[in-house]
């Protein structure tokens, strides 16, 4: 696949991510942006992702699953990254195969905010296992919460 | 408080974990049964709270949350007994202290089933900081992911 | 393989456990017993394992190791439980291939003892990652800390 | 407290960590620099050390062992960073206090090399815990792990 394949390819998982998992669709998890070099994952504040009322902050369940979903895409960014030459079945048939196997969170300070995004990176891409570590940072930047996450893969 | 006080109260606790936090609400979140010597948290499937749509399973943010929930109902138990003599006022900005500091969840299997059950222990309770481990099983009985997280408390 | 050979086998295993791996042996972590039931694995406290001299406890990083080193041996006992037919030379291969992907520790009290036993119990055995939970208490038995650890198998 | 006299301080912390943390000392690790921006804290590879004998490779417990410590200083830099004008009594008094709480390892790459290097930085200090993320890497600038700690300050 050349490069713009390969921007083809992420154009179209971008609706995958965001329709075909029902919790994703339900919380309104977005894919800001998505390329080679990354991904960057949004979810807006509304009432029903708060966890503490008085507080008006996002519960930390909605953090660790927009992170552990953050982790997983970038698992795939960089399989696929590896993958380049590989039928559209393989791809298909390795990305559906990649699941978390156990996650840290931290919650560094409370979620409050207008908007949330989510970033991060790859540790390690072996042949079985893909290793993230991600970052969750309000509308204004500041950092609510990091994950570590490891991924079966391939 | 002596040992009806103490049943009433988590009696009353009871609408207040589901009711008031939005989040738990939204997904279902129930308190299956809570009393001073643990509790049950339960969770009924349904189509938003799937994460695989082609392999009907839950969705790891959904595990995450319940049994981030857990950890932290238990918590509360174990310092609603050390405080059986605290006023009311005292108690109830105990519990709205406590937070989530960092959470490991461990995915054991994939998360099949009609309903789920969290329940857990408490292996720590300092005066500054819980810790809790936790387990989430299906509607057989079967290990679907375990947990450990520190909370704040005081 | 029938009882009797599983029981030489891990007899074998002991003194392979406490001599090959260079740094159990010089902080002098010892199998108490191991079984295809399970293993105790022992070290017995002197000053160069201390962490705190003021408070005369154990090292959380002596604490860190003895509990990865624990899930690993559980680890390879359930793997060996389940290739009981198979060739000592793909049992050796099998074990040699075990590794650390992830661990979290949790640090519970100050390990105050003359001894330390650290146990634990599989969560999950697949074909390419196992999890463990594993505990270690002192010489009174009063829990010290524990440990969720992930490995590569296969 | 001036630069000056933090970087005095820091200097005399060096010998401190080294020598009066018996576990430390055993294992031979050094502050290859320490001062109000971070630590570089350095372990040289020997015999004892290894892990994996037909691999030459770092024990994961001696990898957890420097990165639990490498936070633990990080937390301090940052404690006293915002207690410069308390007394020598009041800094000695926190610093003593510190404690790790919970502690992610992931093990990326085999720990070959001649020497090993940590650092980190601060994600979050309380007044009640501090979270920090750290990392080795080999004498290549080979990324072998990386940590993340809760400790008790304060």
């Amino acid at each position: 696949m050349d490069t713009k394949a390969m921007e083809m390819m992420f154009e179209n998982l971008k609706p995958i991510y965001e329709k075909m998992i029902p919790f994703n669709k339900y919380l309104g998890i977005k894919i800001d942006s998505i390329s080679t070099n990354g991904v960057v994952v949004r979810i807006d504040m509304r009432d029903d992702l708060i966890g503490n009322f008085a507080k008006n902050i996002l519960h930390g369940g909605v953090i660790s699953t927009i992170l552990d979903f953050t982790g997983g895409v970038i698992a795939h960014i960089h399989e696929l990254n590896e993958m380049k030459n590989a039928s559209m079945d393989k791809l298909a048939k390795r990305l559906a195969n990649t699941g978390t196997i156990d996650m840290r969170i931290d919650y560094i300070r409370p979620g409050k905010g207008s908007y949330f995004l989510a970033t991060g990176h790859i540790l390690r891409l072996g042949q079985r296992v893909a290793v993230t570590r991600t970052e969750l940072v309000n509308d204004e930047g500041v950092l609510i919460a990091v994950g570590t996450s490891t991924y079966i893969v391939g």
